[in-house]
Formats: structure tokens, C-alpha cells, sequence
């Protein structure tokens, strides 16, 4: 029995992960990269058994800046029989410029703040939410067989139309970006003259800008390609952020308290990253800005063998004090939360589902 | 020699904990709650020494909500000849309404999710920034009182003019939620018909949107109280979005990176609420989002004895995939990266100053 064969078109972070994983599930796969270096090196580090093109691929993966997406995978589908995919985060444009019926544009949430090699593992896209976008025109063997390697890999598959998808993600991702820099941008204006004013920035702030923290150079290329819903998103947000202002300029009480109210149980809504959150359970344990007390709860946690599935510092809107929010699976949750009552600290818990 | 003496008018989470500092120092403590029980609780807290006014006050307290705090203080002032002070979020419209030499506004930025005695604690402002708005007309005396009594519950004081704090609050604070509640609204809209698309919100998004699951019961005041600083907040940033658009929709590429690199080059620069940035370094260290990782990299801190100082999972603008951004002793970093190393993680090292 012959190995299925898979082509990688760009090996870094996203294109190394798919080797990776495809490699451990026995495929043969071949990759390429603009920088040549980068191939060899993700041959070294496993991901790829051979560097080079494989015109018998029977998937390749286009995992390239979306600017460059459509001319690859053109080529890609010239090259031979296979079917093709890409990981861009914009898939309207360039599903309409590849045109193919053996063309499935795709959107893997995952990937980390190194771009590069470093980061790339077999288990990156393990659990995470990989986006597929068929259309009236797409092969339905072609997208089966896409379908099926994504799940391969652990992710999860949702499928939209392109066009849908872009306007979820301008709205979910690239205008919350654009929101983040030009809010850290006005504050850092407003404090300039002094600042350590910015240290009244409190939790809630860094929160909302930790994003725009992120290297700006993918953005450029993103907003060119989603511009169509980028702008429309933003002039939603435009639209909705005005009538916030006529809400709060009226003193409008009760019109203020149902939106932030609505606002609140969507929020809370918010699925997790994690596959059953009805055996969650949420442990909040509120916790001083004092070294130490990260690692004692951690530790507690791990004498009493108890997993924590997620963590986060929840920094109130104001002022530096946080709760620490620990998230563990149900049957945990209140040996943990009388543990933690044990040593002075005052837990509270609620279900995740 | 006497005891100082200090009178707070409302018992909840911020003027208990005042109570328990100023007592922790010798002082002698009085205090009223518009909720008889809830001062009583204070008082078997140990945050007062005796319920009841104290109309021989040096110094009073008013940490009540910022609607009743004018009211409150004058009332305050009119007992005795002390100072009166008040830790209300807004400050312009307070100082304004008082409008006595011996009433001087605050604002501590510290405080809790929980509204509560719970919380209450006498190092709750222990490095605190705590921001003083004295006018022209302040008595400087008065001044120098309120100003080393914050000083002796271990916060830092800040001072600004009252107008200046509140349109930088609006900008830091009262905008930023009430943007987060309008985006997390507009995603939520936008995805209704599929709840599980908000999956493709990830990372980025829901540190965006996380103040927005706080109560919103604080608002209405808030946004009463601080209109005029709000909706200019507000219109100053409709004007730079709107630029934003303008700049996505002409593909503007060099507009983009200029706006987005000093927005990054700003949050970088943002102060930390630590005391000495110099001594301390990130490590970060990008981790597979799965159970154990956070419970192996803090317990093989604490097995090298490197004190964990502050820690944040930074999750990438999409996917699921984080960064665990630990903040350590400059002298411990480096064994600690060696460590994480040695095990099998690509930690990086950078200087917080």
C-alpha cells in the first residue's frame, strides 16, 4: 500500500505544523519555500521528507500571505490531478481568483506569535476550529478528501461560504485589531506630555490592546485582501459606537444598562477553546499583586492531582488586583475550592456550560 | 500621645480595606454604611474600631458610589474641621460640587471584581497608583495630610487637575468598555444564526471583549457623572476610526504600518504596575494549549527557586495556541530559559525598562 502524498507550498510555522502532523500519519510529503533555506530547514526539523515540488500530491497545502495565495495555487493545480487548499485568513478573493472546482480555500485558527519553524509542532492544530469554505462549484470528492486530511490533523471543521466567512472574521479579528492600535495609539497621544499618566491604563486597557502588541506586518496584506469587509465591518462599528455616544450624551440610563447587559451575556456566551464544557467548571479565586501567589495556587492544585485545563489573570476594570480564574474539570472543582478556602483565600465557582 | 483619627463613610470593599490599613498603622477608625448591616460587618472585620460618625476626624473618607459622594463629603465637611477625601472614579463635576479648600478628590486605582466586604484587604493599595486632583483653591495643608495618609496605606500618589484625570480616564477606562461592549454586541449579532461561529473569535478577541463581562451595574453613574470626558473620548475616536477606514479603504499599506507600528511601539512602552521595570525580564515561552504546561513551567520555577513576579498567557490574534509571558528577576532569567530549554520549550528573554 502506497503512502498518500502530500506537497507543502511555504514551510513555515503553518506549513511545517501540517508536515509534521501528516508525517506522523504516514503521508509522504514534499514542500517548497520562496527562501530555499527555509525548505531545507524544515526538512531537517521533520517536516518534510523530501524538498522539492510533487506534481502525484494528492492534497497541497498553500500555506503562503494571502497575497501570493492564488498565483501558487494556480500553479499547484496546473502541476497535476490533486486537490489544492490554502490556510489564508481571507478566502472570498481568493476563492473567486483560483476558480477551481478542485480548490477548497481553507482558515486553520491556530498559529502563534513566532511566524517561523520555532513554533511549528505535529499537535498545533490539535482541538482547534479549522475553517473550510466550499461553494456551489467545489468537486465533492475534492472537498471530502480535504475534510478528511484537515480532521486528520485534530482540527475541527466548520464549514461557511467565503464570503461569510470574511465578514465574521473582519468583525471577530481584523477590525478588533485596528480598534486595539487606534485606542493604544489615542491614549499614548493623550498621556504624552506625562507618561507615567498612562500607569492609570489599569488591567482592563491592557487587556484591550495587549493584540496591538502583535508585529503589524502581516496587516498590511490582511486589510488588502478583506478590504470589501473590513470596511463594512468598520462601518458597523462606526454606526454602533455612535449610538453609544447618543446613549450615553442623552443620559440614558436604562438604554446604557441593556446594551452593556446584552453585551454581558454574549460575552459569557463566548464558546471556550475546549471540546466539553459542560464538565468545566470555572474556580475564581480573586488574588493580591504579590509574587508568590501564582505558584502556590498552581502547586495546590497539583498536590490535590487536580488538572488545570485553562488559566487566566482577570484584571478588574480598575486597579491592579486580579482573580486568578482557574478552569477545571467539574469533578474537581470543589476539592480545590475547599482546599483554597483553607489557605485564606476566598474561591467562588460556576459552571462553564 | 493620641491616635489619628479616620471616619469612612461607606464600608464596602474600598473603604473597608482603607479602614483595615489605617488601623494596621495605629489609627483610630469610625465608619457609616448607607447599609447599616454592612457597617457592622466592617466593624467584625476589623475595619473599624467603632460604627458611627466622628466629628473630630483628622481625615474622612467618602467611598461611596460617585453619585452620592458630593453630597456626602460636604456633609463630612460640615461636621468638623478635618480634611475629606473620596475615591469616586470621576473628578471634575465631585471637586466642582464641593468646592471646599479642605476636600480634596482621589481616585485609587485598585479595587476588585467583588463589590464587597470579601475583598477587602489592608495591602489592597500597596503599590497602587492613587491619583490626587487638588485645585488652585486647595488648602495645602489639607493637601499634605490626605497626601501621606495614601502614602501610609502604600500607594503612590499621582497628582493631576481634576478635569485632566477624568478625560484620561474616558480614555483609558470608560471608552475602552464601553467599546468592548459594542463589539462583543456586534459579534454576537453577526454570528447569531450560528452560535459556534464565535468560535473563529479567538484569542485576541476575547481579551478584547473580557471587561465586557463585568456588571454593568457601575456604568450608569459612571457615564453620568463623567459625560462630557466621555462622549469627547468618544468623538475623538470616531474621528480616528474613521481615518482608519479611510486609510484600509484607499489601501493605503504605508498609512497602515505607520499607524499600527506606533500603536505597537506604545503598548510596548506602556508602564507596568510593577515597582522597577530594570530589574526585571520576560520570558516568554509559546505553549501548546493543552492541560499541565502552566503547572509544568511554574512548578519547575519554583524547583529553581525563580520567583514568578507577574504572568499573562498571550494568545496569538487567531487561533488557540498561546504565549506564556512569565516576568521574573532579571538574575533568575536566564537559568530559568536554560531550564525550560532543557525540557523542551523555545523560551525567548526580553528586558522590561
Amino acid at each position: 500500500m502506497t503512502a498518500p502524498r502530500a506537497a507543502i507550498v511555504g514551510t513555515g510555522l503553518i506549513g511545517a505544523s501540517i508536515g509534521l502532523a501528516l508525517r506522523a500519519h504516514g503521508w509522504h510529503v514534499t514542500g517548497t519555500d520562496a527562501d530555499e533555506a527555509r525548505a531545507k530547514e524544515a526538512l531537517a526539523h521533520g517536516a518534510l521528507d523530501e524538498v522539492g515540488v510533487d506534481p502525484v500530491a494528492d492534497v497541497t497545502f498553500v500555506a503562503t500571505p494571502v497575497s501570493s495565495v492564488a498565483t501558487l495555487a494556480r500553479e499547484a493545480l496546473a502541476r497535476g490531478g490533486g486537490v489544492v487548499t490554502d490556510v489564508g485568513s481571507v478566502k472570498g478573493p481568493i476563492v473567486a481568483a483560483v476558480g477551481s472546482p478542485r480548490f477548497i480555500g481553507g482558515h486553520p485558527m491556530a498559529g502563534s506569535e513566532q511566524d517561523g519553524l520555532d513554533g511549528a509542532h505535529a499537535t498545533l492544530f490539535a482541538g482547534a476550529t479549522w475553517v473550510l469554505t466550499p461553494t456551489e462549484a467545489t468537486d465533492a470528492e475534492a472537498y471530502a478528501l480535504v475534510r478528511s486530511v484537515v480532521a486528520t490533523l485534530g482540527a475541527e471543521v466548520v464549514a461557511i461560504a467565503p464570503d461569510r466567512h470574511d465578514a465574521l472574521v473582519a468583525l471577530v479579528s481584523h477590525v478588533p485589531h485596528l480598534v486595539a492600535a487606534t485606542l493604544m495609539g489615542l491614549a499614548a497621544d493623550g498621556a504624552e506630555e506625562h507618561a507615567q499618566l498612562l500607569r492609570l491604563a489599569a488591567g482592563g486597557f491592557r487587556d484591550m490592546t495587549r493584540i496591538a502588541a502583535g508585529h503589524p506586518g502581516i496587516w498590511p496584506d490582511i486589510c488588502a485582501e478583506n478590504r470589501a469587509a473590513i470596511v463594512a465591518a468598520l462601518d458597523t462599528l462606526l454606526a454602533a459606537l455612535s449610538g453609544m455616544r447618543g446613549v450615553v450624551d442623552a443620559g440614558d440610563r436604562s438604554g446604557l444598562l441593556t446594551s452593556l447587559e446584552a453585551a454581558r451575556a454574549a460575552r459569557s456566551n463566548l464558546p471556550t477553546a475546549v471540546a466539553h464544557p459542560e464538565d468545566l467548571t470555572e474556580v475564581r479565586v480573586p488574588v493580591a499583586d504579590r509574587p508568590g501567589v501564582l505558584a502556590e495556587v498552581t502547586t495546590l492544585a497539583g498536590e490535590l492531582s487536580v488538572n488545570i485545563v485553562d488559566l487566566e489573570i482577570a484584571h478588574s476594570a480598575e486597579g491592579e488586583r486580579g482573580v486568578l480564574v482557574l478552569v477545571v474539570d467539574t469533578g474537581d472543582a470543589e476539592r480545590l475550592r475547599l482546599a483554597l478556602l483553607d489557605r485564606g483565600y476566598r474561591p467562588s465557582t460556576r459552571g462553564l456550560a
